[in-house]
């Protein structure tokens, strides 16, 4: 395939140098493009498709970096990418010391922000924009929102607060959902407003019509003239962004490149108040599949293009589906089990559970804290809710955590999915800090290894036990290490101990993996290691101290942040029981992951099993010096 | 005084048992009854004080506990305890073993839940409404919600999951003001839905006309035949809560006790939707001056009835209005300098900041999440923004501060007001987890323990630090004997060191005051002990574990959460040292705080000078023996 137009554009701006009647054959490229380098490298798919017409228009109008693009979220951004010089990167997209599948701000001074979590971004472009006042710098700052963000609370913190911000431009991506389908009033609204008919048409005749009232007249007319005002802020003002501050516009078609060219030129002129845009679109828009699915095709690794369905995204062979399928036969016998979701009913795996407890099941939309503050009450009233929400967007609900569910100790069960290091997604998306936080908040920790434990575990967390809790496990599957390891049901288990070993390897989760080929490793260089795997990683379990205090040397080894973490943790506690040994600690230091797999991630943050070797060894060697 | 109405309601619906032309009479008791109670103990008055006739109502209609009544937030709840059971109760009102300043469902199965932080009842109000319908029980649920709530973005999650819940009440209680004036565009939409005069005339007169609108007639007729529809949505249901789904009713005088009655027995019957009432209310009805000026009377301590200025809302001796003042100063020199609070200008002291600098300073409402973004987007313009907010409600910030601060470094300093432990308004409101959770997350932080201190690392902070860094500050003001410690400008000090002690005895912040204390008592048991003050706490300065190699025994005593607190941190470190010794650990244990003075709250989590110093005396014996 061949790219002429787009080639055409290398750097920021030169998209400005075609004439715009070339437009619509760039914006198909552009497609074209993405629909191939993406089936390729795995990546997001769907949204980005849906965004061609409006990124190409928004190129044309603004000035980079002067002018301020920001996303929320920012998985869309890749045209944005193609515009600004990085075409070529896309053959590395999401792969360590490739181009990000997120804006930026390394990359590109194009790229004005990170975006990796939905419903904040209105919120930094009204940073941004209240910056350039401050500063008395020229230019507009552009936000686009999916409609789905407007289901989280965050979103509304930011209408709030958009004062009389003109040279603020925020467009809703409205493509009528966003990941799954959207839920709640607001996506019942946004419907409105996109599909009645009677409201263009009646509000082209009224306005002619309201002008014409004379001044004096009938009941009637008294009655309009004295409620104009009224009628008009009925017509003009019925939607909630007007209420909000905004200017609004809307909605316009966005996939016509010319049309809405045309409209944001107009609006790049000064403005007496923040613009609320309004544009529908496709998502998937181009590639038929992905229209039709567009689910299924959100965020895809890399497809066959003749087969088009995407293994990942509903993997049969996943923790998550493990879960979810395992959280639906515990629903069967047990009435008081409810799932709860925030945007994410696939990939939770709780639409295993929707399907057999419909009633039970609830998709809160992107709302984090609405949905534990949600589990809480449904709690306090004698149910067992179980909130399944991703690390990285359970940070999200901190406060709600504590002070909803924690300080009644409400019978909360809080699944924790994408635990640990997270592929492809960067920074942004990591599970590094929930075993912290959670601690911190003196909620009991379970973390699996394998499928068995999931369903061991959460059958007992839902059956026996009592108050908030917690269950953590990996993004993916199950490694086949793990996977053959036995179920014993006990919180720590020692692996195939040795007789004399003077060294053990603690960890849990999926980096267990690691001390058992770390200690390989060390048996080849004649050194004995036990393994142990913690199950019950908070507070720690019973007994796991006395038997770790025979070792002389403990390495531990964890795929989350360090301070706070469960080694700090076990350290503390093997000096408080007396132990002088010597304890070694591998975890994520507290710095920043960009996009890469998860070995390369573990080489980075010296978690792979090489790593932990050598530690060992130089530290046996020290000892003996 | 006497009240001889109010005395005959004993216990939950003997409010019923009096007659209906009692309740004027009923509510002007309540009110004496709390102004002279609150003026004795201490405790929210404005906010009580617009709610009387409101609760009363309620109290009439509703059957408790099977109606649910929830409080966004629940300082508004004394009526309510009054008229179930709780008058005795309020002598003792927020004291240690004495009721709560909030609904405690320890205290009473009519409080239906805790309610410490702001825009979170409704979420809890929808999980206990759905959770009647899953059980098939009857009853409603009522949700006062204050017009501040409406600044906090997890109302709307609330209102997007609202769905058909036929048995919710969502009840406005708008006074005009939350803490303090609010802010924002719904503000501006609810003064207009209550101020607009023709609002209610035109509605009337307009349905009348609309019926009467014949089939055919001219073109005005028909465009008005064709647009009937729209303009009754355009009249009745221009509020966004209908929009939202709910019925909306009001605006409503809420302190027309029967008007209120009649409104809420008509409610309490079937609905088709959930309820959305709007309450028009005076903060502080019927104390003058509390009506003047409701932020002075918001939370008081005690105060003399004849001479009404609260000395503690204001305080000029605070860590508040000493980091507000300082902040003032430096943003002479530091055009940079921003200042944010979440609906705290006052609480924070960021008012001597506004006074100076009033384009840089910015309240975003009862918003955490908006302020910590805001900050970050003005931030990466080169910014630098102080977002100043009580550490209970940063938890709510969490992950912005880890997504749109920490990973891409921004300037961004945040000043953490109330931290540690907080006296009487309970478990919700304690500062106990923001040195783990700011921890986890890498970020530096600093505990100045007197003035002077705060007023140094401030200025440190602001001039010479880079990236994300935090400062933390107790409530109230100075302790003397930290007082009168110099400000030396190390990161940590050993205060008076007795030469050949054997003992440290390490803290940080208010909590300094008890080892200093328990170094007087040990040396009154003979044992020579050596203070050792933090004032940067994270990372642990360079140093800090060289000098305590030197101790036998170190106790660290912290008034935060033990889990992922910098006893533990520290006690690592000493342990990744090689030190042998023994390390006592007193924190707050991951338990709940009741409602107490700090004192009080120090001697139950054993972190007082006495319990200090016989943990030592044993641990001396122990090793003695």
């Amino acid at each position: 395939m061949s790219y002429p137009l787009l080639e055409r554009i290398n750097a920021p701006g030169e998209i400005k140098n075609l004439p715009a009647s070339d437009m619509p054959a760039l914006c198909e490229e552009i497609r074209q493009f993405l629909i191939k380098s993406v089936s390729e490298t795995g990546g997001h798919l769907s949204s980005n498709l849906g965004v061609v017409e409006l990124t190409v228009a928004l190129h044309r109008v603004l000035d980079f970096p002067q002018d301020k693009l920001l996303f929320d979220v920012g998985h869309q951004c890749y045209t944005h990418k193609l515009l600004t010089g990085r075409r070529e990167g896309f053959a590395q997209l999401r792969r360590k010391n490739g181009i990000s599948g997120f804006p930026s701000p390394r990359e590109s001074d194009c790229d004005a922000f990170i975006a990796g979590h939905g419903s904040a971004a209105l919120s930094t472009a009204i940073g941004i924009a209240r910056a350039k006042k401050l500063k008395n710098e020229p230019g507009k700052v552009v936000v686009i929102v999916g409609d789905g963000a407007f289901t989280g609370g965050m979103v509304y913190e930011g209408m709030n607060n958009v004062s009389k911000l003109n040279n603020l431009i925020v467009i809703l991506n409205d493509n009528k959902m966003s990941i799954s389908k959207n839920v709640g009033q607001m996506a019942n609204y946004l419907t409105k407003l996109r599909t009645d008919p009677k409201y263009s048409h009646v509000k082209a005749h009224m306005e002619t019509t309201l002008e014409r009232i004379p001044v004096a007249g009938d009941a009637l007319v008294r009655v309009l003239q004295g409620g104009k005002q009224l009628i008009r802020r009925g017509i003009y003002k019925s939607t909630m962004f007007e209420e909000m501050g905004f200017q609004y516009i809307g909605p316009i078609d966005g996939h016509d490149v010319g049309m809405l060219t045309h409209t944001l030129t107009n609006l790049r002129g000064e403005q007496y108040a923040p613009v609320f845009l309004h544009v529908v679109t496709k998502k998937g828009r181009g590639l038929k599949p992905a229209e039709e699915n567009p689910g299924e095709f959100h965020a895809v690794s890399s497809i066959d293009l003749n087969h088009l369905t995407d293994p990942e995204l509903s993997p049969k062979d996943s923790f998550s589906s493990t879960f979810g399928c395992a959280l639906a036969d515990l629903g069967d016998d047990e009435p008081r089990l409810c799932g709860i979701t925030a945007a994410m009913k696939y990939g939770t795996g709780l639409n295993f559970f929707k399907h057999r407890h419909p009633g039970r099941f609830f998709d809160v939309g992107m709302a984090e804290e609405h949905a534990v503050t949600f589990a809480a009450g449904l709690a306090s009233q004698g149910l067992l809710p179980v909130v399944a929400i991703y690390s990285t967007f359970f940070q999200r609900a901190y406060d709600q955590i504590i002070h909803d569910v924690n300080l009644m100790q409400l019978d909360v069960l809080f699944a924790v999915d994408r635990a640990g290091l997270v592929p492809g997604d960067g920074a942004t998306h990591q599970g590094i800090y929930d075993v912290a936080f959670f601690s911190n908040v003196n909620i009991p920790i379970f973390a699996p290894a394998n499928y068995a434990e999931l369903r061991y575990w959460l059958t007992y967390l839902v059956r026996e036990a009592h108050g908030p809790r917690m269950i953590r496990y990996a993004r993916g599957g199950e490694n086949p290490a793990l996977a053959a390891l036995p179920c014993t049901g006990a919180r720590y288990d020692v692996l195939d101990p040795v007789d004399g070993a003077r060294v053990a390897l603690v960890s849990y989760g999926a980096e267990t993996e690691e001390i058992i080929a770390a200690k390989d490793l060390l048996a080849q260089h004649g050194v004995q290691a036990d393994c142990v795997k913690l199950t019950q990683l908070y507070p720690l379990p019973d007994g796991v101290c006395d038997t770790l205090k025979h070792y002389d040397t403990i390495l531990f080894a964890e795929d989350t942040v360090r301070t706070g973490g469960i080694g700090e943790q076990l350290g503390f506690a093997m000096q408080q029981c007396g132990w002088q040994g010597e304890f070694l600690l591998h975890a994520v230091d507290n710095s920043h992951l960009l996009h890469a797999n998860v070995p390369e991630l573990r080489k980075d943050q010296q978690l792979d099993a090489a790593a932990l070797c050598t530690d060992i060894l130089n530290a046996l060697k020290e000892k003996q010096a």
